[in-house]
């Protein structure tokens, strides 16, 4: 079967739909081409013992997420408030803090080093343009040493380490070790600062999707209806200045101008004919996925609630670092969320399934005490295991990545145009980044068919 | 068509032929499937005018280079010295240098610095055990800081911290900024110390193979005979425990055992079925090649010998840092042989081809003078731009790698084992280490399905 349309849109995670609705809007016929047998990218929903959907994929959006927060709303679909209400739990260095407000009572010395360490990121990523990183000043000395590096210099304590260490696993799931500190700095600076990154009320996480976030994949792509083909993985790109080839099985599209909306790991895993320039593919092979493993687990009711707990909680001596009150919209059944992130994530997949169910619930006992070792559903997902994402949250740069090769990111190459939250200018690696590059896509891919027709 | 034997090769490069001649001497049916419509991988024979062979890919061997210098004799085939007679150039921190022996003359500060870095740098290699770099000491400090960083901590002089990033490009054909430190450390305890890596005589540089390097593939892969199938780009490996189905286009191959002997980020481009384990795709989405373009420069006559140089040069200030003579066996034509490397490629690769050329015949007139502008030919290949290497000299390991997923790297998968000379504990990134690999994974195999029968 060989088909043509004017644009082809290679995967339907939020990025290639956004890109496909917006160009299907200007009459363009468009062709969306997933490789799952499902919508959503990144984003998925679980199954609640009853039925009701709960995120095993992204989820939470915030305030400055304009983007997401449009599409939400011109979908019709509507938001909740993460819950927010009581103590919540922080182990740093050895001590537990119960804690109301941003900052876990930690002890003067360590207190005043996360404050210094945190202001100085911040203004360091405050001086990393979103567009162009590679353009911040002093920007090869920082791409050219680790975040890790960049902290031990910054933070002088233990418990200020670990904090950023943890912060670290939770909003790159990756460790500090692994990023350049220049993208490190350039993400932050992208969502507006670490604050917004790491907040619930005022920040990141402060709201869900009713429905469970797929919904808004689900809902564009009822829109797109015929446009968008499931079970049906790209494999091969033959591609000319007028148009592309593109294949997936049996199927074969021809069109003027092509998305690619996969993360750049997996845009590496695509045969271009011709390959492509040595900027893009050294890129590619510098972009990976962080690895986190995402746990829900079920309980009759919200026992933490009745002693005050708000569900959220971090510890630098768990595997499962970082802990919210995931009870979905309408209050039942109650959920904690948690994460293993970076090396905790390496640890878990190795273990057998029986072996990580038990240390999960060892650690939301060690949090909220051992009702929290009987659960009445516990849903996990390895995304490092899943072969279409191959990691979450999302990408980062390796050292040495951004200055030499970031101008590649977003560049379209003949009639390729590159989109997927890590090529946003803003929240890159949320939703919201995705809903960015799919719109700046179908405005790059519309304005160059008006140019030619 | 569909066929079956005892074990599959994917790869064509040393490592898969070794691999595949060793197995076939156990009786075992191989099959080889090389995705180019030749042998030799990163080994690759151009010819100069005339019509003689030259090596636009990997060239020399050394001592203790004891895989590669038993292969070679094995198969025949004869080696010659590199040219290494006469003054060498040296060109850092602003002062040209000729010079005989291994010590440029550059000024006591400088030297000291270096003979400092370079005690502290080999000392710190010897302590990485070549096997499991993971266990070395301070293993998560080192492989947690970028290469760069190492450098700037221990060398204190420009000169020092030039030299070391030539050295670096020469022999990484990467930017400090682009490894780990711990990788670093490795690769060099691997070849047994930085002046085995860097010298001429006496060191990997010293000999070359008579009819080009190319040639031991050649010989393997004659061998072989119908056990080699070309262009043959292998794309799905479907496997289970007894075996595996290797697709590459129309040709299926079903086998007991399967080596993959593709660089790293190569073998992430494979799909499996089912998906490989996070570990290893992680570690595979983290192992990026170098980027090289290697030109040779054909001459009527070697015009620097005459003048009393050796035709090797090194410079902080030219794109082209590392030259060698490479006149073939046989002494006619004369050849130079330059390196545009890390940073220097991707410039040079942004260049139209005309102005590239322009700026190498620049840089060679500028360390031999004006002679060098009018070569009788010019031979130059980008390695980043091939499809099936897209890099060289080899892969690397990005920060936090190693630590987190290094013993990834040679375990097996199934009935799957990992070869390439990414894969070695001696000589990793050279012909040598992938010979090495080639024999190691033929034992695992044999050892495997004698175990079985």
């Amino acid at each position: 079967m060989e088909r043509s349309v004017d644009v082809v849109v290679v995967g339907a995670g939020i990025a290639g739909l956004v890109a496909a609705r917006d160009l299907a809007r200007t009459g363009a016929e468009v062709l969306v081409l997933e490789a799952r047998d499902r919508v959503g990218g990144r984003l998925l929903n679980g199954e609640l013992p009853g039925g009701g959907p709960i995120e095993v994929g992204g989820q939470w959006v915030g305030p400055g997420q304009h983007e997401a927060l449009a599409l939400i709303k011109e979908l019709g679909l509507s938001t909740y408030p993460t819950y927010d209400t009581g103590r919540r739990i922080a182990e740093f260095a050895g001590r537990r803090s119960e804690y109301t407000g941003r900052i876990p009572r930690l002890g003067p010395v360590a207190l005043a080093d996360i404050g210094q360490t945190q202001l100085r990121l911040d203004r360091l990523a405050r001086g990393v343009p979103t567009a162009e990183p590679w353009l911040a000043k002093r920007a090869a000395e920082l791409d050219g040493q680790t975040f890790a590096t960049w902290l031990r210099r910054t933070a002088r304590t233990t418990a200020g380490r670990s904090f950023l260490r943890v912060i670290s696993e939770a909003v790159f799931s990756a460790e500090p070790e692994d990023l350049s500190a220049l993208w490190a700095a350039w993400y932050i600076n992208a969502a507006g600062g670490l604050d917004m990154m790491i907040e619930t009320a005022g920040g990141a996480q402060q709201d869900r999707v009713v429905g469970g976030t797929q919904r808004i994949a689900l809902a564009l792509a009822e829109e797109l209806g015929d446009s968008v083909v499931l079970g049906a993985p790209v494999t091969d790109i033959e591609w000319e200045t007028s148009g592309v080839r593109v294949r997936a099985g049996a199927t074969v599209v021809r069109a003027r101008r092509a998305v690619i909306a996969v993360p750049p790991t997996l845009a590496a895993r695509l045969r271009f004919t011709p390959g492509l320039p040595g900027d893009r593919d050294q890129l590619v092979q510098r972009m990976p996925m962080g690895r986190v493993i995402k746990v829900n687990v079920v309980y009759d009711e919200p026992f933490w609630r009745a002693e005050g707990l708000s569900g959220q909680a971090n510890s630098d001596r768990r595997p499962l670092g970082t802990v919210f009150d995931n009870t979905p919209h309408g209050g039942s059944p109650a959920v904690l969320v948690g994460f293993l992130e970076g090396r905790h994530a390496d640890v878990g997949a190795r273990l057998d399934p029986a072996d990580r169910r038990a240390r999960v619930l060892d650690d939301l006992a060690g949090y909220f005490g051992p009702r929290a070792r009987n659960p009445i559903a516990y849903l996990e997902r390895d995304w490092a295991e899943e072969e279409f994402s191959r990691g979450c949250y999302g990408a980062f740069t390796t050292p040495g990545t951004l200055t030499r090769f970031g101008p590649a990111l977003r560049a379209p190459i003949g009639p390729m145009h590159w989109a997927g939250t890590e090529t946003a200018t803003r929240w890159a690696g949320y939703l919201d980044g995705a809903a960015e590059s799919g719109h700046r896509v179908a405005r790059e891919i519309a304005s160059a068919l008006q140019d030619k027709a």
